[in-house]
């Protein structure tokens, strides 16, 4: 993947510069760029938590540095109004379809998050390649910088979710035949039964066993067998 | 649309309350609920910005009420390391999937978010239907509990309207009940019966029953249970 870099223009609270390093850490993400940010310290180093690597790593440039040392340049812009001269802005882009741009571009990405009272100018924005906008609400519209930043890094993340073992089809289907004779064995009514299948196939098609819970789910219905014959035998 | 609140579990700091109604009203939610917060004033309405309306109509619940009041009830909790207890935390969804199962879901879902320094204990995940991880970097997978609202209400933002009309709660109680001394009655090993119980909840609870399902099963377990009565007091 390509090396992307965040860059926080212009950031007037250094808290935000903090929790930005961490979300950026929690998504893997390593390279932040300051452009002419505010004085920053304790309180920046508080809020990036075990983050304070990427902090005290952070870059220094100027945005004429920024525009000449990256190849493909992202303006991230509040939610766009209509009243905002639209050939400066369209067309603009979602997270997730920035991650599909930058799949395949094989160099360095840069990111601009802009002032938090005032985002990037149209300047500013003009010389940008791509616009990424958040989709938000049109009562509130207007994310704190710390958190645009974890929502870009959390779509542009390649983060594996954890696996567990789901069952097969196979045993599935294993488990839907053994509740048939278990309901067979319960003397359940003919004229119901083929509904009631339908309806443990849909309860548990839903809830997509894993290989342990449907063992244990055999486990259950045995337990209940063995019971009802032993006491059969026993007469 | 199914109404979802947002539950901070004993926060520790205002800010990160004002960060989380700030971020909730930016995807469109405004049911905040308050378990034993901090105090909070100024600085939680500053970190709020124009979302003062969420924080002000903030509910303060105790636990109890919220595992009572809610029908669904989602546990957001930290990256699983493998050494974590499986039973309790497995299997898990990100918040991608959480949104397909709950996106044609009516009823009243309440999401958990931990304490800043521990999290929600096991206890508290235990009574929970679902457990939700946002996938993160291993090297720092621990998010602020703002950014960790923001991605969760990105993710679940503008879910269509349910018209699958969940069991209420206290019937989920009563069917979890049922279970307990459907397994008392096999004789199911006690060593093992919290960790089966707490099984039944995680495979029940994600699959969102209805009522009508709730019933059949009681249903079935009856069934099962007098043909073991029947044959026992046929000796």
């Amino acid at each position: 993947m390509s090396e992307i870099a965040i860059v926080l223009v212009e950031p007037l609270h250094e808290g935000n510069v903090g929790f930005a390093a961490r979300v950026m850490k929690n998504f893997g993400f390593s390279d932040l760029v300051l452009v002419d940010p505010c004085p920053w310290g304790d309180l920046a180093r508080a809020c990036a938590m075990h983050a304070s690597d990427v902090l005290e790593s952070a870059l220094t440039l100027t945005l004429e540095e920024v525009y000449s040392e990256y190849q493909l340049i992202i303006a991230a812009t509040g939610a766009i109004s209509k009243s905002v001269c639209r050939s400066i802005r369209m067309p603009y882009y979602t997270p997730k379809e920035i991650r599909e741009q930058i799949r395949n571009v094989n160099g360095r990405v840069a990111i601009l998050f802009g002032r938090e009272n005032r985002g990037l100018s149209n300047d500013e924005i003009r010389r940008c390649d791509v616009i990424c906008t958040i989709p938000a609400s049109q009562s509130y519209p207007i994310l704190n910088i710390s958190h645009a930043v974890g929502i870009v890094c959390y779509e542009l993340a390649d983060i594996p979710r954890g696996t567990y073992r789901l069952a097969e089809r196979e045993e599935m289907e294993c488990l839907y035949e053994h509740l048939d004779t278990f309901l067979d064995r319960i003397d359940h009514p003919g004229f119901k039964r083929a509904n009631t299948l339908l309806m443990a196939r849909r309860i548990l098609g839903r809830t997509r066993l894993t290989t342990r819970e449907v063992s244990t789910i055999h486990g259950i219905l045995r337990r209940a067998e063995w019971h009802m014959r032993e006491e059969k035998e026993s007469r």
